[in-house]
């Protein structure tokens, strides 16, 4: 058969002589990632296991179980997806979409795009409302949309991470069963942070990350889906249009079966059990206090010192906060400053408020009374002397 | 507007309580995943940076350039998908079928069968060729199903994860030129382990896994595209049905812009950075050679005790070892035996070679003389008396 093969030389060109990794300290103040809780990182540097040892199994459950409490639900297939948040937004849409189906997308930000352009890749038929950026939809414009469109799934989300903006959830359900449609949220910058209750609400289909209000760092993508959305699923005419995220095969894996899928990224569920632990035992109500507490903290404090808020009080984020840039300062060049010469990173506008706004995010072990006056003082300390040039060399 | 919301209580049932994670020491001798160097678990516990941070954005040079070196390419598009092998797998399939392209998938073992599952998923006509599962393709039996077929793409496995086999490149990217396809490549159970040319070779697109060869956890899937398939991709009519791996979005990141996409698995690329430089600090030549006597350790050991290789000699992969389970042996017993009571993982069969064969790994970090001598004494020991029923209480 195969005689003994021969190869040519081997090229050194792309072997890039380095050192030992480095990594500067930072404190993450922007949108996300947020700085993981130290038991977390410990948990990611275990020796990993295989991935159908039954140490892992029983793991698989525990994670399963402690994602259900964070998110308020009895579902089934809850699980981290094997990706970052967005791979998880991809699984919502691509188990519920069938070729052909209304796919009503309500947008007041970045990511509601970013849902309207995955769903179109599905081919849904995608319609959508939009309000600007910083306000929420009021039960009436859903109403008026739902009615309009009678769409198979309304997409929206609950946590804008671009805006800052919490979309209040009370009746959206309700109206979502009135209308017979199933009901998709975004919950990246809310699991942990913000009151979630994804069972009282009527959510359908919800997708999170790993890296805000949960203090691992990013890289799992939790995922969940109600028995409506998996009846959808069940009498779906073809195929998921994607192996890597079809709920039907990993169901396999996540469910009682245990049949091998993919290769688990064991060390990330390590990290992900501590963090869903750590949230646990500190409890939800607790969690959400600390955050609304320190992000009022954080409000009076940028009021204080002259700042503006982008958002008005009732819907803010307290994961999440948009400041408004004051005039003459480039916000860009002030980022880069804190982060070259403090070692702190906040985060610049997207679309439409890039170049207007910074966002402080104070999330799961990074929302502290410490860090709101860190930054607080910094923003008072920093930002007359930037107002000058004099501290442009960053 | 929005008033103060009100929130029913938080439900305890799923409050799981538990204790801080404690992992079971395991020496993983299975097809994948293999213990990680405890560098690379030093860097995955450091604590993360953003996304889009200078040092961050430095790295994923790093990693790219590292990438190009392991699997000997110049490939622009070369860097780790954020999910694991399968997710790069799935990538190289979305990014280069386009609805009705014809992909003929060469299939000689359970992977084979992923790819034209994936395939059909993007809408290819797929059209398949088979093999025994323990065999290879001949260049002859390539030639004759390219000029059959005519297809768009020839998807096949380097390293065949199931089988044990390594296919020989020497001649295919020839043909798929003179045929007009490009050629496509499992290198999952290969890449750091098993000489990889892919240039020389006129490989087009791969994938891989940072969980074998390379020595990390699970949870990055190497990919590249050569310039042959980026025209294709830049061509096509519709955008990629796959949002998460489109690599015309990836490349604003990747590339030269460094625009943001999704949040970066940061760990994990730490963890990858470290796990390539030790692989370049090495140099491939020695790394390859370290596989290679270690299997031929293992290969006349196993021999030597009276057991049987599935696969010949000239095909065999250094990486991956497949040993036929003797008569009399309950196989699955025995794996969960060794595992449970000597804390070392090796795997069962899959797919048609299930309750067959065993899968015996060295890869990366574990391909040591110290392993295959531990794997050997082990056998010897303990299965005349697991012949004998006697050992399983396991």
């Amino acid at each position: 058969m195969a005689t003994t093969q021969t190869f040519p030389p081997v090229d050194q060109r792309h072997q890039k002589p380095l050192g030992s990794i480095e990594v500067p300290p930072r404190i993450l103040l922007g949108p996300g990632p947020s700085n993981a809780h130290p038991d977390v990182l410990k948990a990611l540097s275990l020796p990993p296991v295989g991935h159908l040892d039954p140490f892992y199994v029983d793991l698989m459950s525990e994670v399963q179980e402690l994602l259900r409490y964070a998110w308020q639900t009895d579902n089934r297939l809850t699980l981290p997806m094997s990706g970052t948040g967005s791979a998880a937004m991809e699984a919502t849409l691509a188990n519920s979409v069938e070729p052909g189906d209304k796919v009503l997308v309500a947008i007041k930000g970045y990511f509601g795009y970013r849902l309207a352009d995955m769903a179109d890749r599905y081919r849904a038929e995608v319609v959508t409302i939009e309000k600007d950026w910083g306000q929420a939809f009021s039960l009436k414009e859903l109403e008026a949309a739902l009615s309009k469109y009678k769409p198979a799934i309304l997409a929206m989300v609950h946590a804008e991470t671009s805006t800052g903006v919490c979309q209040p959830m009370e009746g959206v359900g309700e109206l979502c069963k009135k209308y017979d449609c199933l009901l998709l949220l975004d919950t990246v910058t809310s699991l942990g942070g913000v009151p979630l209750f994804l069972d009282a609400w009527g959510v359908d289909l919800a997708y999170s990350c790993s890296q805000k209000g949960l203090s691992c760092p990013p890289g799992l993508g939790p995922f969940t889906m109600s028995p409506r959305a998996e009846a959808k699923l069940n009498k779906r005419a073809g195929k998921v249009n994607n192996w890597y995220l079809d709920v039907s095969l990993l169901n396999k894996y996540w469910g009682s079966d245990r049949v091998y899928h993919h290769t688990a990224p064991v060390n990330m569920n390590f990290g992900m059990r501590e963090a869903l632990r750590l949230l646990a035992d500190e409890g939800l109500e607790n969690s959400w206090e600390r955050h609304k507490k320190n992000a009022e903290r954080l409000w009076s404090g940028l009021e204080g010192i002259g700042l503006e808020l982008h958002v008005e009080k009732d819907l803010r984020l307290p994961t999440l906060t948009t400041v408004r840039i004051p005039e003459g300062i480039d916000g860009k060049a002030f980022t880069l400053h804190l982060l070259k010469n403090h070692g702190i990173e906040i985060g610049g506008g997207l679309g439409t408020l890039a170049g207007k706004v910074w966002r402080i995010g104070l999330m799961g072990y990074n929302s502290t009374s410490e860090n709101v006056d860190l930054i607080l003082n910094l923003l008072d300390k920093e930002l007359p002397r930037f107002r000058d040039n004099s501290a442009c060399a960053a």
